[in-house]
């Protein structure tokens, strides 16, 4: 087991990863004599939810379990999260658990946020992906039909409690959607580690312990270093956004439902490597080995068929990092090194985009 | 003009106060070059939005105009201005302006404190209610059918525009409903204003500019004060409940929509009084000053008929106070002196319902 703290002054917090984290009583020590409700969804909640209602003493009352999916992730299931707390008289002094994976996170902890102005609030993800990406930053949302987390609230967990058992259950599709954020940690941030996974990813793969332990725990130290640099994300953290401009244009154009996260992402990160590449800044080799490592770990490097620039740039141009109506992106200087920038060439753009729309 | 700097490290904004400041566009020289939208409500709109929408050189289609009342600050309501600013394509870089009462600054602001994580938003307060009291503090919400502002956010203006013109418009009931308000602040944490306030009640009532801006003024930076020492409500905040407690029964039992927030406010602020000389901390003829003050300003000084004890132990059970499954309440140990208590003798608060309730 190995514990991250995450520094944010009054607001810090520990991250505790390793395996069989779920069943240890001694990890939720924060929670004694604390009033506790737990929101998950049907996955997380069969799976997983037997193990922490007997490590906490809870009963299915005190649990409310939501339909799977990202489509789930509504201003209409998140009142239904209120309403239900508020129902059971839930307290201010309460604390709210979110079991499952970053939509079960996001969710609840929109709704931790809210509820009389902000409950404390522990995240239990049970996924790679909301392991490495949920468990630092404090972001929370819900979706709305014209975009992706378009309505928020940033509100930092008490703890964070990554069982890697989890991981065992989890669906092929879902372990290479996590591979797809711990990937792009490499690429923005550190070239070593992005050398690392290269050489660890079958371990990864066959669910290795120790070397998830250290892919999440380096993933979450090196998106804690950039939050703490800018907790409401006016500047650096935006970096974190690499390869989600394009991501959630085709998580915007599949409505959410057919591509996972993670898959989107990687063909983002495929793109922003071309685009880098198309800028004179990446060398063509250093974009190859990250499209053959996102394609190792079994992940799409194309956008879904039918899919056109023009789509892109409409919905690209609903982003959250657009500014003074200008798309701004992120893309790599070289391996390791990222920048945000708004005046990059247009014409790189169009030429990744049609590179990557062309059958 | 009077200008009241809220300090709050880097989340400081001003509060200006003053005749005409609506036709004044260096009032609001932080917005040029800015994208701006306009929420308002349609009595606010109908008396105050040509002025604003000149000043600002905007156009009605940069406004939503909402129906008025308390009865449409609800989750639905937060939901229509989010569709709409989406639908506006609005950046992540624009203002969005409260124009009216404390319901559109409470639901604006909980709106943009939830667009895309965080917006800026400025106040434009048009009530004497929500200029005194929604003008410090970053309160944001909107109501549930079981409580009132159980859903909501911390999110802190960029500035506050005060002008005391719109009181000419304001009808008498709400002019009194801010009253309310101004002598809560005297009674909490200043005997001396108490006592201006008595003695110049009637210049206020008359809508004298100079009286005006001295109340808006004092209670802005008593309640700035006790603010600063609790951004997040852990604390000293609580004490600005005073009368609250019982307020927040009355607007639930009523729907919240026959009795305004500042009437129910008076009668609370009446009952914490009684129910501070049941505890034996309150002298008898101090209690009378301040119901003889609330009556002269043309408040109510009892509940609803009807209402029981019953009625209030069950609604008071449900408010945002009640710590661990214990009521607790703003007290007077003297007039400027309050406590929070949880402590209290219960046959106190049983005498003063029952003193209360009693036809």
């Amino acid at each position: 087991m190995r514990t991250l703290n995450v520094e944010l002054g009054d607001r810090s917090y520990p991250i505790r990863i390793g395996a069989g984290l779920l069943s240890d009583r001694a990890q939720f020590a924060e929670l004694e004599n604390r009033k506790i409700k737990i929101v998950t969804d049907a996955n997380a909640g069969r799976r997983y939810l037997p193990t922490l209602l007997y490590t906490l003493a809870l009963t299915p009352e005190d649990v409310l379990v939501l339909p799977a999916g990202e489509t789930q992730k509504t201003w209409t299931s998140a009142e239904k999260i209120l309403d239900w707390l508020l129902a059971s008289n839930f307290g201010r002094d309460g604390v709210l658990i979110a079991l499952g994976g970053g939509v079960i996170g996001d969710m609840a902890g929109f709704c931790a946020a809210l509820y009389q102005r902000g409950i404390d609030f522990v995240q239990v993800p049970t996924t790679l992906l909301s392991q490495v990406d949920s468990s630092v930053g404090g972001k929370t949302a819900v979706n709305h039909p014209r975009g992706k987390n378009m309505i928020g609230a940033f509100h930092q967990p008490k703890s964070v409690i990554a069982d890697i058992n989890t991981l065992k259950t989890l669906p092929p599709r879902e372990l290479a959607s996590g591979l797809a954020e711990v990937i792009k940690y490499g690429m923005l941030a550190d070239a070593e580690f992005l050398k690392w996974i290269e050489q660890n990813l079958d371990k990864m793969l066959a669910l290795d312990a120790e070397a998830l332990t250290k892919a999440i725990y380096r993933s979450c130290e090196l998106k804690a270093r950039i939050v703490a640099q800018d907790e409401r994300e006016s500047g650096p953290r935006a970096l974190l956004n690499l390869g989600h401009t394009f991501g959630h244009a085709i998580e915007t154009f599949t409505g959410y439902s057919e591509w996972l996260h993670g898959e989107a992402v990687a063909v983002g990160l495929c793109m922003a490597a071309d685009m880098s590449t198309q800028m004179g800044w990446l060398s063509v080799d250093d974009a190859l080995r990250c499209t053959s490592l996102i394609q190792r770990a079994g992940l799409p490097t194309r956008p879904p068929v039918g899919m056109t620039p023009e789509d892109f740039l409409e919905l690209m141009g609903h982003d959250k990092k657009v500014a003074a109506g200008k798309v701004r992106l992120v893309l790599l200087r070289k391996l390791g090194v990222s920048v945000l920038s708004a005046d990059f060439d247009e014409k790189a753009l169009l030429a990744t985009l049609k590179h990557f729309t062309t059958p």
